[in-house]
């Protein structure tokens, strides 16, 4: 009866959304009903991971929600490329990166604390995501410290030839932690984990629903993120603001409640793997793609991002670094995270 | 009879040092007699620790010892920031964190060391001690990173946001550290820790004297730090150096030999906790407090600190927090922190 | 017969190289035997290393191994030093540092990770490694931060009072490696260690070959240098780029595969103490013993090196740090930093 009431509203919803989206509706009506559109397939979402999840495991369940839940990103940024909007774009990505790694994370690890008095998760993934991040932050900050005596064309050739490495370096992480090392990387056996309830979906079934989740996110997020401007724009917010808070929170919002519900389920595993997880994809795969894809275009996009952008990713990587490193979580860690949200948040919105 | 002649030479010296101060006498007479009380009261403060510690457990101890020695440089630091002397307040706050983390967590590592082959302390919380002086560092970063673009009025919004954070986060600390993770937190029982030695008071009586040597340390630490400025005036010493070390070497006298006594009888929790615990308190506790009581006396003082203050404060940080995190010490980790409080020292003495 | 053949090319090419040399042939001609030189030279020390490793444990034999290799480099840089080419000596001593944690380290876990899924070594050794190598960051930031705002006579000052202080904690390091906690800082006994096939030499005779093999390589290592430059300045490679990559990787070639052949042979411990224990000294020795005998030769070298050359050698010890700390190592981590190294190749060409 409750699951019948919750796909009425889904359904329900999520056409509302489309159909005042497409008809250029009012804007402060198009921004209530794909607020309530997003609640409702972000929880479609966390069914949907929490099931192939349950047949595939904890990590594989949280790479590919990480990973479709960016892909809709990536398709955006892709327009956002083409028109030019290089800072946009860059501020988006920013704000995606500490979004996952701060609100996503510590939101997680701080709802899961306040339930379980201690969270695990696999300490050795823990150790690799942590010389992952160093990588993405070496990726940016490198390109930012030489572009200053460098001309245009040595910024690009640098910021193409970094991009490449990132890809490869990417691809050859999928092949270590999902092929060569994915016993290593997998979490422990909670016992009675068999018996758990979760949607009662075949493996197919469940794999299917997880992209139809996804899409339909990506299109409710899509639709949210266009009525932003004007919102913003009648509150006199900053476009950097903008780009790497309010865009990166709605952006994100499926993710957020997907590991949320994750962590209250005590699958700290799966959910430390959607918010690392997706940040890493964001600065390793996402952001080289684009630089590629831009130079593709004939137009192309370097990887200097401002002071203030490496500040923040620098900043995120160190705190969520040493939170996750031991592999163990607890309320009072959620609340460090959330704090240099904070802090960050109420910078880049006075600049 | 050795600890009758003890309280003797305390009650004597303390007496002779104030008496000295408010009758304004030569200032060489009052640094040598000063020096001799802040020994015997640095000693007072030790026993008392160690009694208190016997009863409330060594971290409790060392968290009060930690809190009673910041009120002191809380009370006299809010009188330096009436008289608006904010780079000399700075100064000293860096003095108090750096000297904490490398000189006062050095001595008592290597002098611990020097005695035991290796001593170890509770692993989860020098992994939380290091989160939180991640905290630090990006508290006072962002403000110095954003501010150059900022007005003064938008630098002291994000002061003041800043400050009420960190003392919200510290406030949770003190609720997570001592209350729902007391248990994770606490350093093992070692065998026979029963039957040390330690003064016979009283429970309540040991927290009497923790005050009233508390007290006494804070008084004598202001007659001596009076003296210090006609002595470095005469060697033509900087600010920047008086209040960086002088003043926190000396300030600090107290929390030196209680740590360094408590690491000599092999209670290695209890000293980290007074030279960690006290910087974490200056920085998360008393900076913003000081930040917010300037803004409410109408003469707002910012979190911005110097270039050279940040260097040395993130120096230390990540000196410290590499020695500490795997929860043991041996006597050449107490030599690398003592290295990196020289290298300072030289480099802010040349400034 | 295979080894006769061995020992054959080891002389013949060895020769012929100092023989081009001193007749000043033709630079093509000099490059390519020498490059055949080296790589018959670095085996032979190999071979020496593991027969010395064999005798006095894997650490003794790998740092044994990077001393020899090192007091070549001192010895080049003396000279460097008197002509007063400070860039080039920096520049070089930056390629060593880098070179040795990225290219080394990263080729041995590489190469070691495709046979074995998982290696291990001392994890308390990685931990104080680390710690060092925050030490050598911050001699090497300190001095940079602080000479803005200073004469070169105090920057000079402060370069001496540091290069001291290195010096003391390099000496105190050895003897707390190899005297004080030498048990708690070994490999572990991996079982069936002695029945390994190694050269039969005697305890003596190894040592004597290791002695010449080092010799032999310092002499061909310089002989391939001297060739470089005619080679660099066709190609039109600039002189930073040339110190901090043609000359390291060279001149580091034997530790290269002294390195790789002990990751192949399981003997991990002995492969990080090659790679970072070459890099400590580099930071920790070397360069200040260059930074006290300039200032005796009556022209001092500052430890002032540039913004470029500090951010490599930053990034380049956070990397190792995160991947090694963990006392293990896989295929993916070599992957990781190789393409560090790549990127800051890449950077460092373009400059």
């Amino acid at each position: 009866m409750r699951a019948k009431l919750f796909y009425l509203g889904l359904i329900a919803s999520f056409i509302a959304s489309g159909a005042l989206h497409y008809l250029h509706a009012d804007s402060t009506l198009q921004f209530v009903v794909s607020c309530a559109a997003i609640i409702f397939v972000a929880g479609f979402l966390g069914k949907a991971t929490e099931s192939v999840a349950h047949y595939a495991g904890e990590r594989l369940g949280g790479f590919l929600n990480a990973t479709f839940g960016n892909a809709a990103e990536l398709i955006i940024a892709i327009f956002l490329v083409r028109d030019g909007l290089f800072d946009m774009v860059k501020a988006s990505l920013t704000g995606s990166i500490i979004g996952n790694l701060l609100l996503v994370l510590g939101l997680s690890v701080l709802a899961g604390g306040l339930k379980f008095k201690e969270q695990t998760f696999n300490v050795k993934l823990a150790s690799h995501n942590a010389s992952l991040m160093f990588l993405a932050i070496i990726a940016l900050v490198i390109p930012a410290v030489f572009s200053r005596s460098f001309t245009i064309k040595e910024t690009n050739m640098l910021s193409i030839f970094v991009a490449a490495l990132l890809i490869i370096a990417y691809l050859l992480w999928l092949l270590f932690s999902m092929v060569t090392h994915k016993t290593e990387l997998a979490d422990q056996v909670v016992a009675g984990h068999a018996e758990e309830e979760h949607p009662a979906w075949s493996a197919k079934l469940s794999v299917f629903l997880l992209l139809l989740a996804t899409v339909m996110t990506a299109l409710v997020s899509e639709w949210l993120v266009g009525t932003v401007h004007e919102f913003s724009a009648q509150f006199g917010l900053s476009e950097l603001f903008i780009g790497a808070f309010l865009i990166a929170i709605i952006g994100n919002a499926a993710e957020h409640s997907a590991a949320v519900f994750l962590a209250l389920k005590n699958k700290m595993g799966a959910a430390v793997e959607i918010a690392v997880g997706s940040s890493l994809q964001i600065a390793l795969f996402v952001a080289p793609v684009l630089v590629i894809a831009s130079w593709m275009m004939g137009n192309p996009m370097d990887l200097v991002f401002t002071f203030y952008e490496l500040a923040a990713i620098t900043v995120a990587v160190l705190i969520a670094k040493s939170i996750s490193q031991d592999g163990q979580s607890n309320w009072y860690e959620g609340v460090l995270l959330l704090v240099v949200y904070l802090i960050l948040g109420i910078a880049f919105f006075l600049v």
